[in-house]
């Protein structure tokens, strides 16, 4: 067992400067008391911090406007030009890079075709630069103050390591260093739903919400979850394994050698399995491919096919289930959902899961959650991705504070 | 929904201050610099805080001691004599009542039978205010700062609403409000499993963890989350209803109305259908009373009879998915069994229910979890309960604070 993480005195006392970050972000042109007001944070504390933003160049003067008489008042705003921010989403078939600049505006998107071949650490590394450098060389000039990289799997951002990907066949590989040491530049590495549950936080529903649970339904199952505007990452950054929790004890069996869990039921190879067994032979299941199936099931839907139907009733029930479960267990305002399953599928699959859901979940629970699609405009992996790297670059120029610490009162604001 | 909870700019300015309480429970008699170190807050923040609890009377000094030519170097404690807080437990069949000074120390322990009959509001209030009244008769002089009354089901701490409490079929029940008119005196209400989670986070486990669950076995099932050192409440109190998420999807029927809740098959009364299936008429079963079960059960286990062994046996592995379920989901460094099913059949329950855990979590999670009975030395209900009267108080004197604050390095201190 672990203790309680180390954390010194000054993580605490700067523990609000992301707040203020972000809060700059949802207002845009905010004033000092604006912050103050958005935060819930006092107006000598919002001086200093902005006051500390200033001096490393990260948060410049929009305007000085004239406030009647008295001490002219300024307007603040992220500095942009200040450098770049690079996002990956890594999965097993493509690489995905946006860069952003300091203001979060996407400048570049780039998309990686990961072709055939091994997944060992140095080939898929390879791949992964390689994907960050072309979209770097369609990007203007700027510092570029680091690269994060989001990878399959159990990942341990503070060593750099990612635990084990089961999809590449990783195990303990220090993917941090030997992505560093290809891109000699400041690299992060976490797991796509803390990303996603990030960029939601910053730059989605987690504005005006405290409570969030982002979902996604795909090959894998996950969840990542934030309570009171700060994101749940656990004693191992494994809180939110959602689709290894049980739909049956002793059911199907799952890739993660366990049996009845979520993903063995709704994951796409399982929806494909369950398919197979009440259709063999079906054309939707032609070629074994997750992309053609789902493409296939959509066709058939808009077309009215009983099997399409009867698979999306299947699904939708028990998703309905699983998010009860996730409901009762979290409590949250919101579940988000992001994920390529949930919108091709999404018309027809949503009601009945929504449905199902408010049946099963407690009352008190189910009066007050909402089901919603992500409000990131961009990638929300890769999105979230470069928030980190801007929470590292903090860090590194002696801002350090705790991984996106709450935003409060911005929904009065 | 509703939109993230209103805070108000001193609330978040005052949100350390319960820190500096628990590292005073904690440490005994502290000097402010101790408690800096302890919490992890800076001196002059901690030198305010201490002010404004010696100026209420709820810290007083220990000691005073040389510093060698220095300042003199005060210690601190907590002001056992400021007054008397009433922790109570209400359930179905009975009603415990402790007392404590401010030091948390027990003088009073009082448990009130409740007889058969009716259990609407009036008369089970009733038997509340009359359980508190008998304790504080016996109960040396005090003020009184308040009652914390713990009461079944969903209960919500603001509103001092029962929203449901399915075993006494209330609903929307104002319990605050008929205590307060029946006691004369604050009443605080709020849900076991909170009351358990607080307890464990400022008298028993919570001193050297971060993260833990707090797991109940019972006629119901139920898990308080602590992240952070904080108490996870979701948006209306019910985050941990683990004892309604699914071990079987449409399985047995749950007394909460949906089907193949883990409650449905470890509750006690699932328990004893389960085992009634297997052995119609068995002698365990006798009167159909849970505390005859149980105790019945544990002789069984004691004489070595089989069909005790294979009901502890289906417990086990049925626990032991729901603990993993549990535990993927939050990722937890503790889960804390404080329960009487535990209690009674823990020696041969936890082997089974652990090992089947630790095959079911994913690895990351199981590596890094213990599984722990309570380390409250008193009730950890009524206690939990006392502590909610504790911030109350506070928050009258005009000392308002966050449920339970984090409570940060106290393992390093």
């Amino acid at each position: 067992m672990r203790a309680a993480k180390r954390r010194t005195s000054r993580e605490v006392r700067t523990g609000n400067r992301f707040a203020v970050l972000r809060a700059m972000y949802a207002l845009g042109t905010p004033t000092r008391q604006e912050l103050a007001g958005a935060t819930g944070l006092s107006f000598a504390t919002i001086a200093t911090m902005v006051t500390e933003l200033l001096a490393v160049g990260v948060v410049t003067e929009a305007s000085r406007e004239d406030s009647g008489g008295g001490r002219p008042r300024s307007r603040l705003k992220v500095a942009a030009g200040r450098g770049l921010l690079v996002g990956v989403d890594a999965t097993e078939t493509y690489v995905h890079v946006d860069v952003f600049d300091l203001a979060m505006t996407r400048l570049v998107h780039h998309d990686h075709a990961v072709g055939e071949g091994t997944s060992d650490p140095d080939r898929m590394v390879g791949e992964i630069a390689e994907g960050v450098r072309s979209a770097l060389a369609a990007a203007p000039d700027g510092d570029v103050l680091g690269v994060g990289v989001s990878l399959p799997g159990q990942v341990e951002p503070d060593s750099g390591v990612s635990l084990f990907a089961p999809g590449w066949g990783w195990k303990d590989v220090a993917a941090q260093a030997l992505l560093e040491e290809r891109l000699d530049l400041p690299v992060h590495v976490d797991n796509p739903l803390k990303a996603t549950t990030v960029a939601e936080l910053w730059f989605g529903h987690g504005r005006r919400v405290a409570h969030l649970v982002t979902v996604n339904l795909g090959t894998g199952i996950g969840a990542g979850i934030a309570l009171d505007g700060q994101l749940v990452r656990g004693a191992t950054n494994n809180a939110g394994e959602w689709g290894h929790t049980t739909l049956v004890m002793d059911g199907r069996p799952c890739r993660c050698g366990r049996d009845g869990c979520l993903e063995a039921y709704i994951g796409v190879p399982g929806l494909m399995a369950q398919f197979g067994e009440r259709h063999p032979g079906h054309r939707y299941l032609e070629g074994g491919s997750q992309t053609h199936f789902l493409a296939a099931v959509r066709e058939g839907l808009e077309a009215d096919e009983p099997e399409a139907h009867e698979l999306v009733e299947l699904f939708g029930e028990q998703l309905g289930v699983g998010l009860a479960n996730l409901i009762n267990m979290v409590n949250p305002n919101l579940v988000v959902l992001t994920s390529w399953a949930a919108r091709d599928l999404g018309r027809w699959l949503l009601p009945v899961a929504e449905a199902r859901m408010r049946r099963e979940a407690i009352n008190g629970s189910a009066a007050v959650v909402d089901i919603v699609t992500s409000a990131v405009p961009t990638n929300p992996v890769s999105t979230g991705m470069a928030a980190f790297v801007l929470e590292g670059f903090l860090e590194r120029v002696g801002l350090p504070s705790p991984t996106s610490a709450p935003l409060r009162r911005l929904a009065e604001a």
